[in-house]
């Protein structure tokens, strides 16, 4: 998506320690109009699949799957939950490294919302080790759900993340693809 | 709202606690549909003021205050961060407590998304004790905004949220104001 790479070269930051820095639109601050962009992006690609819902994590995933769930006709839109609520007793679950954060949390999604047979569109703002893709699909798998594809706004394709939901079988999108950041220089791959 | 109002009747649980569930529309899996109503809703109703942007805390907030953000032209959405983000430096804190999950925890906003005399509508799904909004509007003083409002889509009004609010000057807008859910029934305030 030309518009997006962009977008990352005109506001991302490379900081230290591989991190594109892109929360001026993306994961802190919203750039409502460019995600609905983003959506419709992602609807056209997915034209050819029918989910039922669209599966998530909290937090920077929210924003942008909401809008996609309602370009696929306002189906329901379901986030998994990075800390354990009192009042969540009966879920699915699976363990998930986080790269920035250094941390291991688990991801979890109460069973009613997946049903089995459903299915599932994945989308989420980053793919890149592929852990937190990796944990929703195994959630949608312990529930039964059929794993449509997976819908990440900005790869980085020089990480393991993608080939490791392709090796599971899984189609995956990315609307920015990006070869390489090293030396303080964004490389998107070309399709 | 009405609709607001029935739906908490049709799919909200009462857990002990004084706990109100609502995951099935509003915190865990979302009505997108649904939440564009109430987002046309909040608009409606702050329909006066002209705000730059919209501040919310993650996660559940995001959904709701994105389609909030829409109705109001696109502005940017701006999200409270729980966690400690590696790659964020310069931000604005407060403290807040969780109702429901017993802990302390920071809120931050990133110094460069909130500049002075910038018009802000808060928006969340919950007010109760007030401790999420109360922490955004004093963020939101350390940055020099301006808050036009705080909107929520359901409140405790029999907790004391909504007169702490009141009682820093701050307009608020609940969508569902709850009188008292004492013996497992929900009983709504006549406005």
């Amino acid at each position: 998506m030309k518009m997006l790479e962009e977008k990352i070269l005109l506001e991302g930051k490379i900081l230290p320690g591989d991190v594109l820095k892109v929360d001026s639109f993306l994961n802190h601050q919203i750039d409502v109009s460019f995600s609905q962009e983003m959506a419709k992006e992602f609807k056209r690609v997915f034209a050819d699949v029918k989910p039922d819902k669209i599966l998530t994590i909290e937090a920077s995933g929210i924003a942008i799957a909401s809008f996609t769930a309602k370009e696929f006709g306002n189906i329901p839109l379901v986030f998994g939950k990075k800390t354990s609520a009192s009042n969540m007793d009966d879920f699915y679950s699976a363990e998930c490294k986080s790269y920035t954060r250094g941390t291991t949390y688990n991801i979890r999604v109460a069973k009613e919302y997946l049903q089995p047979n459903e299915k599932i569109l994945i989308i989420d703002d980053f793919l890149a080790t592929g852990e937190a893709f990796v944990a929703l699909i195994n959630i949608c798998a312990q529930a039964k759900c059929e794993v449509l594809g997976c819908g990440a706004c900005i790869t980085k394709a020089y990480q393991e993340g993608e080939e490791r939901l392709t090796k599971l079988g899984v189609r995956v999108h990315s609307l920015a693809r990006i070869k390489n950041m090293e030396n303080g220089k964004i490389e998107f791959c070309e399709d």
